[in-house]
Formats: C-alpha cells, sequence, structure tokens
C-alpha cells in the first residue's frame, strides 16, 4: 500500500426530499446569497428549481440565478457566471442538476475571487488559492463531482477543448443526493452514467501496486453492485433501492475512498476526453468505447491484476486458465454488461471513424514524446493503436 | 434504505512517516499554539513524542504537553487539560496514541471553550456549541476515534462513570496514521484492537433496515479483511500491509461509511461500557465476551439477516439449512475466530462472576423501563440474560 492522503469534507445529506434542505444547509455553511446554476429544462419541468426557491427563501437565503449549462460545460458561461457573481456579492454556489452544472459551478466558485481569467487554472497554468463555498444538487448518478475535488470544462472560445482542474478547494462544502431526482433520467443516459460510475472505478484498480487488498474489497463490492443497481434501474426506473445504490455509488466511486494506496491511471478518461470534445458524444458512451479497448491494449502489464478483476466483478471460474485467458474473459464479460445495458461499442456507433484518428490522438498527445498514465504509460503510437482498436 | 446524512471531514495521512508532517497539518489546519496530549511511556519510548516535537518546532508552532492518559481515560486529566489550555491560550489540541488519548484529547477540545464543566456533554445535560481543532497521531487499530465523532470518558470522580458524547465538532480536523507505530503492539492488545473494529461494523450491520445492499457489500469487504489482517499481524507483528489495513478498516469501521442508510444498535458496546468501568477490563476484550451472546440473545429479531452473515463474513453454505440453523453457526464461526485470536469467552475470564450482574445491569439500564437499542430494544430483563449467557 503506498502513502496517501485521503480527505472528503464534503456534508452528504442523502434521501427522498432532502433538496427541501438546500436553504438550511446553506445557511449552516455560512452562505447569505447564494447563485443558483442550472441546466437546461428539465430542472425547471420536475419543479426541482421551485423547490430550491422555496427552501433558500424560506431559510433568509437571498439568490440570484443562472441556468443555460449544456453537457460538456462551456466556458462563456463560466465567465457570465463569475461577472454575475461578482456583481450582486454572491458568497456561495449552488449547482443543480447532472454533473455539468456542478462542474460549471465549481468553475464560477474558483473564478469569483481570482483576479486573473479562470481558465488558468483548467490549463494547468496556476492552482486556486481561495474558493467560494459551493452546494450541490445532484439529478444523475455519473459523474460523482458531488464529492470530488474535480471538475472539467470544454473551452468554446478555444475550439472546445476540454480541461479539467484538482483541487481540494472545489469538493463541495454539501452535496444533496435524493434517487428520487433521478428516476426521470432517461435510460440511455442511466446507462452513461453507470458506465462512467465503473469507468471511475476501474481506472483506480488497474495499478502495479501490489498490495491493496482492503481497497481492493470494497472497490470490488461498489462494482457489482453498480452493475446490479443499473440494470435494475433500467428494467423499474422508478426502483428506489437500485437508484439509491447507483446515486451513493456514483458518489464513492469518485471521492477517492476506492483508490488510496494505489497508484492511479486516467488514460482512459484523457482518451475519452478527446471523444467528447471533438465530437460533442455523452462521456459514459465514449468512456463504453474506449475503456474495454484500453483494457484489452495493457492488460500484459499485469495480467493477474485481470484475472482477479475477472473472478470479483464477474464471478468467473480461474480453473484451469492463465491469468491473461481469464484476463481476457473478464474484459470480455465487463463488455458483455455494457451490451446488456445498450451501450455503444465501437467509435463507428460514435460516428467517429479512422480518418478522424489522427485528430483525436492529437487532443490527446499533442506533442511527440509526451506521455500519458501510470499503469502503462502511453505514447502517441499507443494512443492511435487503443482508437484503431476501438474502431 | 433510511435517509441519512454523512461527513467526515477529517483530512487522513496515512503511511510512513506520515507523524512527521504534524507540524505542516497543525499549521496548515490554523494552529499556531498545541497541547501535545499522549498517553504512558511507549509513546516516549518508540521516540514518537521527540519527532512530534522536532516537527512541530519545525513548522513554528508553539506547544505545552500533558502526558498521563490511561486506558478508560479519565475525567480528572481531562479538566487537567482544559485549564493547562486556558493558561496558556492553546488553539489546536493533539491526541498522540491509543484511543485513549485522542478522546481525551477531544474532551479538551470541547471543554476549553465552554462556561460550565465539560462532563455536561458527557452526561447529556448540553451539546458543545463549538470546539478547539482536534490534531490525532493513532498508534493503535482499534477506536476509530481518529475519523469518529465520538469520545468517551471515564469519571474518577462519580465511581468511574463511563459515558460518551457524541458531535460533529469533536471529529479530528486532521488524523495520522502510519502502520508501523502499531508494529510494537502486544498481540493481546492488537487483539483487542481487531474485535472492537468488528464489533463496530456489526453494531451497524444488524438492522431492522431491509434494503441496505451496497452499504452491505462494502461493510462484508472491510469485516472480511480486518479478521485476515488480524491473524497475518499476529503472525508477523511487522508484516506493514496487515497493519496497514487494520488501521485503515479501524477508520472505516468508525466514521459511519458503513453505516449509511440503515438503523443502528449500539447495545453491545454499552453493556461492554457496564464491564470496562466497572471492572476496568479492555474494552475489546470486553465485547468479545459480550457481542456473540448478543447476537445468539437477538437472532430471532431477524434470522435472514444472521444468515446473510453466515455466509458472507464467513463463506459458509447455506444448502439445507434455515436460516436460523446458518445464523447461529455464523455466530458460531465468529465465536472461533475471536478464539483463534486469544480472545476472552466468559465473563469468568474477565474475572466477573454471577454476583456482579446486577451492578452491571445497573449500569446498562439503571432505571425500570429503560429501553436500550434499537434492533431490539432491551429492558432490564434481557441486559441481565444476555449477561447471563456470557457467564
Amino acid at each position: 500500500m503506498l502513502n496517501f492522503d485521503f480527505y472528503s469534507p464534503t456534508y452528504f445529506a442523502f434521501g427522498r426530499d432532502t433538496e427541501s434542505r438546500v436553504g438550511e444547509l446553506t445557511k449552516r455553511f455560512g452562505g447569505t446569497k447564494a447563485l443558483v446554476h442550472y441546466g437546461q429544462g428539465s430542472v425547471i419541468r420536475s419543479g426541482l428549481l421551485d423547490k430550491v426557491r422555496n427552501s433558500l427563501t424560506e431559510a433568509g437565503i437571498e439568490f440570484v440565478e443562472l441556468g443555460g449549462v449544456v453537457p460538456n460545460p462551456r466556458a462563456t458561461l463560466v465567465y457570465e457566471g463569475i461577472e454575475l457573481c461578482r456583481r450582486e456579492k454572491v458568497d456561495f454556489v449552488l449547482g443543480i442538476g447532472g454533473g455539468s452544472s456542478v462542474d460549471s459551478a465549481k468553475a464560477i466558485a474558483i473564478g469569483v475571487p481570482y483576479e486573473g481569467d479562470f481558465w488558468k487554472f483548467y490549463c494547468g497554468q496556476d492552482q486556486p488559492k481561495t474558493a467560494l463555498p459551493i452546494g450541490s444538487i445532484v439529478t444523475l448518478a455519473a459523474t460523482g463531482t458531488e464529492g470530488s475535488n474535480s471538475s472539467v470544462i470544454s473551452n468554446d472560445l478555444m475550439g472546445n477543448l476540454k480541461c479539467g482542474v484538482n483541487s481540494d478547494l472545489i469538493r463541495p462544502t454539501f452535496s444533496i443526493l435524493n434517487p428520487e431526482l433521478t428516476y426521470t433520467v432517461p435510460d440511455y443516459h442511466t446507462s452513461c452514467g453507470a458506465t462512467d460510475i465503473l469507468s471511475h472505478i476501474i481506472e483506480r484498480y488497474f495499478t502495479n501496486t501490489e498490495e491493496v487488498e482492503l481497497t481492493d474489497l470494497m472497490s470490488e463490492a461498489v462494482f457489482t453492485r453498480v452493475m446490479s443497481a443499473a440494470k435494475e434501474a433500467l428494467r423499474n426506473p422508478e426502483d428506489y433501492e437500485a437508484r439509491a445504490d447507483l446515486l451513493w455509488g456514483g458518489t464513492l466511486a469518485h471521492n477517492n475512498i476506492l483508490g488510496v494506496g494505489r497508484e492511479q491511471d486516467w488514460s482512459s478518461h484523457r482518451l475519452e476526453h478527446a471523444l467528447s470534445s471533438e465530437f460533442d458524444v455523452a462521456h459514459g458512451a465514449g468512456l463504453a468505447v474506449i475503456v474495454p479497448n484500453f483494457m484489452l491494449y495493457t492488460i500484459n502489464q499485469c495480467p493477474a491484476r485481470f484475472a482477479r478483476f475477472a473472478v470479483k466483478m464477474f464471478g468467473l471460474s480461474a480453473t484451469g486458465k492463465s491469468d491473461l485467458e481469464l484476463g481476457k474473459e473478464g474484459i470480455k464479460a465487463f463488455r458483455a454488461f455494457l451490451d446488456e445495458i445498450k451501450m455503444p461499442k465501437t467509435l463507428a456507433d460514435l460516428g467517429i471513424s479512422r480518418e478522424h484518428i489522427p485528430r483525436l490522438q492529437k487532443a490527446v498527445v499533442p506533442n511527440n514524446g509526451d506521455l500519458v498514465g501510470y499503469f502503462q504509460p502511453l505514447d502517441k503510437d499507443d494512443v492511435i493503436k487503443i482508437f484503431e482498436l476501438s474502431l
């Protein structure tokens, strides 16, 4: 087990009707005037926005609103939010909706007190030193941004360049998670979300660190339950327990409790970000194509680890098989699960073909000699080969 | 799954040599003058205290010291610590050692800014509203106090009455966990610690809440690993991975990540507190006697849950058995594990006999009509019967 720091200070309020506590929680954590930041129609149609307004009003919290966040959230709206918060002297930023609204809220929260351009944090030119506190109400089980230290923004002023920032300052002060708010998520996005959650576990699971038994067992517990819960939620979108375990599983998959003590490898996410920034595909759908092929490409790095994956995640029998054979069966079983929840299999399914690969490769490794990831550091040629495997 | 709030804001620094970061972390979290609060000889003999002094000095943190914490920590020393902190204008309390030092540090941290007698928090007459920040360096895998909201103190001015307080204000601001610091723990206390950890999971696991699949799977992951790690640490006290999983498992077992979504039942702890306050036995040793008998006594409350315990924790086969039969086999297997790690089996092993039961019962349920616990609320007669089963 490697040395680690673990820090997940977010206050989570989980369960039915918890969205009505947003005013109380904003007040408890020192907010007096909030930005209510949200996406498009669904938050309004479902009545959630009205509930938020009522709760804030009851708690005596003033607020201003900024809607219009889109999937793969855009820098332009972040700039607008920063200006609005400064003008209105907002001291608390609330992101309401899917992961995009929260990621956008995080960008605003670090942008408001910063003298420079917030994008500097995303392109690695500076690190945030202070931030407004953030609250979230999440309506999709997927990104885990409600408990994570990360935010990803697409810069529409720079050809949709998709970049991320990691900082403990953007872990939400509180997050509200009501499984019932996810009942109306369309099947396709339930599946995309589950794929994103499983990928967050996989990116942490494949490691060269030898001994991480406790973290492994916990990862396997969450992974297997997220798979079964996804299938249950697709069968019955109003299955509370399935929706609850998906939602909480999504949080646990990305607040790093399942990553401690290990090296981690985020190559699949890096490769997928090229897909979603260049072609605006849903993040989970892109991962469904990339992750199994990344696994196939890197299996020789540590076949024993893939063999464990096969046994623990899918209950496959090890009898008479080499680690490599068993590991490949595990990847096949994972792919079969993705088929079952109707996730795309190939780049072609996403409307991407061989001719696009140079552009995708350039988005992942812009310069010769660049390397991505730790488990198996990938150079330009490796990245091209994984995209080719995914065709 | 029941609605829940989950809050574990502690910053954990885990791994080799992390104790040398105590100065840096105290400074990062705003401390300028610390109380270094510790136990008896081992912290000095091991050189840990010197490392702490050096680290604080290097970081420019002033400090005063107060040693002498004993197992089942006493109120008298808490009063002394409170006075010292006020006199010296201390703004950060560091608990160094086993759970007792940290629990005592917690009591001091809520006592310093309080006008009244700190004991009011422990006997339920008041709730803390503010506290000094707390840091911990833990040298024993057991109580989980490094991440928990609880502290237990024995009032030596009131016949060693043992009482606890729960408040988010006493979750440590940071905790430092170095598995190597636990290498020298004697076998008996390694076993007591493991028993305490497992009991923290059991108290949360037996529930009338029907659906808590994700929390169950995670609980089972930690429980089974803590059992195997305990055996490995007893075989080889310097097995880093075993010590690491015990230590981190102890934290996870009691920061409530394994309790969310369920009702919880803390009867076994209540019964054991009578043993340790009346007879000063080691907490884990007392639990080893009480918990299996509590389980036997309450099995009819929910046999299916005990059957799951048997299958998931001990891999027992369900074939051809009723839930009740299987559940009893599971309790037997747990008892066999406790035998293997050389934990006491009966009250007699602790020097306690039938004549003491009325006194013990009175410590648990002082008044007729009092009830303890949720899973199966226990009255006076139930408590007597569980002590009798334990003779």
